[in-house]
């Protein structure tokens, strides 16, 4: 975390190349306007609990919990040179655990959540950015915009990485689908990939069509 | 502060009406691009400082600096009968320090900023929010969507507020323009206002047109 990291808190700041990685629940904020304010805190900080501890498994820096969004940096403070195999593989992992999540949802008796997941990397200024009273760890460019406009296109349960992402990965990943879209504030349309595992070291699988399957297996019974 | 507010760090979760200020610098981030990293964190700064405290006389909440941008709470955690009228005399204060601001980013050498600032009131929870190691105080709901979207309608020097705020007003006004908008995610268009002062015990006026009559100044002498 920052507060372990010296080089972390002395940062007047850098342009460097990160991997940044933006998630939210997909029409959560709708469903939270009907439901008593106690309980949507009460989902948020349960599926954030969950989600602050896969990511810093996968070494990635919480910048901001924004309502039911997160915004996580690979590759600041620290820099490694997998910070986009980190990205996917968490990206991944935090989708896989919605399963679980989900199921503690349904008992409390309501419908699950669905996360939706942009991937995005490319240079930025980091540095701590704020006031003399509150200063944060911040980060500011337009790939920061761009992977927002990526996460935007995601359905429930989806990965979309950009081409740069893509391109900075170290280990082999599998491409579900590739769309072109033309997010706003970027001249040309651009292509997106929609990402369903990872090999090599983190070897992540999600599987597309798991809801069904479990559906017909208890049809079957 | 939220520190000192002893009902700010025990909220479980409470759904209440609240005033919310959003602001940004408008084509920052494009600027920011071709700026020495020190110097983007330097300029951010300098203009944060200056925001955090204009914030802090009217009594605002600052949630969240996200880059350049700022999102202030006002009502939340302690709510005040004249909300809506602290944030929008808030915001001219804010616009008006911008000249202070420009002149030291003048003598740094770079072109002015320029900052647009959206006002929305409506209905959103708000608690401690997070995962056990890092817990804030947020806020959920469509509102703040809604006041992110009206402020991305303002041109620099701008403030634009909901109908919503404008019908919260315990103060006079001056609409010096009504726009009809029609933003993502919401079914019919909206009426925005844009405003340039307020009266009563804040009694605070936005020039429109000070930097021509500058300019002219400048010319006769």
């Amino acid at each position: 975390t920052l507060l372990e990291s010296p080089q972390g808190v002395k940062l007047g700041g850098e342009r460097r190349t990160i991997t940044i990685l933006t998630s939210d629940l997909r029409g959560f904020t709708a469903v939270s306007e009907q439901l008593p304010p106690e309980e949507v805190v009460k989902i948020l900080n349960f599926y954030l609990g969950y989600m602050a501890n896969i990511i810093s498994e996968y070494q990635g820096t919480i910048d901001e919990f924004m309502g039911d969004g997160i915004l996580v940096l690979f590759g600041a403070p620290i820099s490694r040179n997998d910070d986009a195999d980190r990205a996917i593989a968490c990206a991944i992992a935090m989708q896989l655990a919605m399963k679980e999540i989900n199921q503690q949802i349904e008992i409390w008796g309501y419908s699950p959540l669905k996360m939706g997941i942009g991937i995005n990397t490319g240079e930025v200024v980091v540095g701590n950015i704020g006031s003399e009273k509150r200063t944060k760890y911040g980060i500011v460019g337009s790939e920061v915009n761009l992977t927002y406009r990526i996460e935007s296109y995601t359905k429930g349960r989806e990965i979309l990485i950009s081409e740069k992402t893509l391109h900075s990965l170290r280990n082999e990943v599998q491409i579900a689908e590739t769309r072109e879209v033309s997010p706003k504030g970027v001249k040309k349309p651009i292509t997106i990939y929609k990402i369903i595992s990872i090999k090599g070291k983190y070897s992540l699988f999600l599987p597309e069509i798991e809801e069904q399957i479990i559906d017909i297996n208890e049809e079957i019974k």
